[in-house]
């Protein structure tokens, strides 16, 4: 009988699937890392603001949801989520002007597992995925685990430009649209009402599913409301919702709203990749929601992001060199910089991080690896001094390589 | 422009990928819906006895997470894990016998997203996966997923038979060992010592990582203590664990120990998936750990869960006709009935269901689709009056079909 060697197995000769072999590492989650180190200033993160978080109110809603239902909170519960979290969402849904049922909603690990269980349901090898450019690069890094290509469309301020859809539609024939069409991750750009129209018409008319990827639509602080492209579309679209924005990320809640037919599919696949959601956050989202804290956080979120993307914008305008331009999102927590064609934001970075800034540059969020150019603000999580000197320091390094 | 037919959108025209398409929806969560109707007797879940649940400490170490470390409880946090439960993970598995450092451990959400990350890192589609005959129907649902092919090993009264297991390594070449070495699920059956040794040897000749899927392990109320077989084998060996059962299902929190060269790989495909598992629960159950709360609690568990084993044991010596056979499991929440051949547990369940009794026939648990005449009994769910009442009444209506 052999005593194991422990530390003598060559793990290199263990078979690797090689799609997971040939996965990149979020460079996103690699920059975050560089950037939490002690007294860097980062506009790396999607973090929401920690000060703001509502912890006496998640707090109460806790203390309820274990008061109320006990055991319940932490037993197995039901793949598509608990019902009365179901129910909530979907009746939340229909009072905001989309007709939804229970049969509509499923619960998932924050926007990010439903966006998996979208990869999973409708990518397979070698297929378009039609998307914006730039797109979120979390929504890539899924359905590249799923080895999709990209029919990039082109944007401008209003959105993807729908000449440009239906061109790469007929050229392509996508499983799936996909975007984030408010507030964009990573642009901050919104569609507009008129190519919202547009979008959902060519959607139906060659019967591909859009994605509505939907984080930050309810954190608008500035222009009018539009509504959202499940509200027009109806079963045309599958909207991906999460709490992570507008009320707290780390609870890793969100869902689908989807034709009923389709649920069952994201069922299935979720059974397999964790059989449900932890059960204890959805009941204290249900009892949070129903004490009617959510919308009053919402006010205080945008009231909050308003002034900040307000500060950032004015001092880009004070201290980035000419050349350089910004988006002016309305809502959400990124601008959008493109600096100069010749000026890479991802070889200033690492002199960026010795000047004590992070940001996180484009490239990542463009399928074929271009956007050397451009980079990703986040206003929402730093402090308005940090947003001056943050700025500051930057607008410093790129004056110094125009 | 159009308004959008919402009603008129034909989803069966969506490209849904095959791969799910095909895939069934748990056999075992439709008979759990089943029997979770009121007055049904249930020895179909796997669930723990939900009046066991410590929900006062439980509450305890919710309330230390929350004043200890605030709004970090529900931020966003790393994809392998809060640091302080990696560490407080490595150091119990360390004081166990189990050499593991920090670098080795990577938390999941429950055992179920542990094999999913574990069949997205081995499995390509047409590869084997050696397993036990039969075997625990979660993974097959994750590695069917990945279109594995399955070497199934016949098992004894001490687990796999290894020379069955050399053959089947040399004939199908697997890309893994899958086991659920300890009171398995579903048959109750843990593999000897001895065995454990001759796996390990053949695991480390082959060059072929064992999977240990070890979700009851600590549960074990009779017999005699046997080294893990991570603790034995070391890197030959990823430990699959979860606080699923002998803490609180429903937080949906597990981990993996897995050398330190494959927890990238895992990393990575996590990432995707659901960036990271939700943040509370695991400082709850650093709390919890750190309290020193889960060794006392799991004695409890084993009292319990004993006295009801010995229980069901005795009422089917005494109600269960001639040609039935039980396994005598020493831990765990689940024994294993063998019918007579030619009696089908399955067409007899819905017979059962009338007479308000739920098992979980076999079938599901072979990879093959055979073991018509077998059944899974769980103990640990009822009370014991049902257990007497549930038994009593199986034995009734197998005896009218003997």
């Amino acid at each position: 009988m052999v005593v194991a060697q422990k530390n003598n197995v060559n793990t290199d000769r263990w078979p690797i699937a090689p799609a997971i072999k040939g996965l990149k590492s979020s460079i996103l989650r690699e920059i975050l890392k560089t950037s939490s180190q002690p007294g860097v200033i980062s506009f790396a993160g999607g973090l929401p603001a920690p000060e703001l978080f509502p912890l006496d109110d998640i707090k109460v809603a806790m203390d309820e949801a274990m008061r109320k239902y006990g055991g319940d909170t932490v037993q197995y519960s039901l793949t598509l989520g608990i019902p009365m979290l179901r129910r909530i969402l979907a009746e939340r849904a229909a009072e905001k002007g989309t007709p939804t049922k229970v049969d509509n909603i499923i619960v998932t690990a924050g926007g990010q597992q439903a966006l998996e269980l979208i990869g999973r349901t409708f990518v397979t090898p070698g297929q378009y995925v039609l998307c914006e450019y730039p797109t979120y690069v979390g929504a890539l890094q899924v359905f590249n685990a799923y080895q999709a290509r990209y029919a990039a469309v082109e944007m401008d301020h209003d959105g993807m430009i729908i000449d440009d859809v239906e061109e790469k539609i007929k050229k392509y024939r996508p499983t799936a649209i996909y975007t984030v069409s408010n507030f964009q991750n990573p642009t901050g750009i919104t569609l507009s009402l008129e190519r919202r129209h547009a979008l959902i018409e060519l959607a139906l008319r060659y019967e591909i599913p859009i994605i509505d990827d939907n984080p930050y639509g309810d954190i608008r602080f500035a222009g009018e409301s539009l509504p959202t492209l499940k509200s027009i579309g109806g079963d045309a679209v599958i909207a991906v919702r999460t709490f992570s924005k507008v009320l707290a990320p780390g609870f890793r809640v969100g869902w689908l709203n989807a034709p009923k037919d389709i649920i069952p599919y994201f069922e299935k696949a979720k059974q397999a990749i964790d059989l449900h959601t932890n059960t204890l956050n959805q009941y204290i989202i249900h009892e949070y929601l129903v004490a009617g804290k959510l919308e009053p956080h919402i006010e205080k979120l945008k009231a909050d992001y308003s002034v900040k993307r307000d500060l950032m914008i004015r001092t880009l305008d004070e201290f980035f060199p000419d050349g350089c331009t910004w988006t002016h999102p309305e809502g959400g927590l990124f601008l959008w910089v493109e600096l100069p064609k010749h000026v890479s934001a991802k070889e200033l970075l690492p002199q960026a991080i010795e000047k004590k800034v992070a940001y996180v540059y484009g490239e990542p969020f463009f399928p074929d690896g271009s956007g050397d150019n451009t980079m990703r603000l986040n206003f929402s999580n730093a402090t308005h001094e940090n947003i001056v000197e943050g700025i500051k320091r930057l607008g410093q390094l790129f004056s110094e390589h125009i």
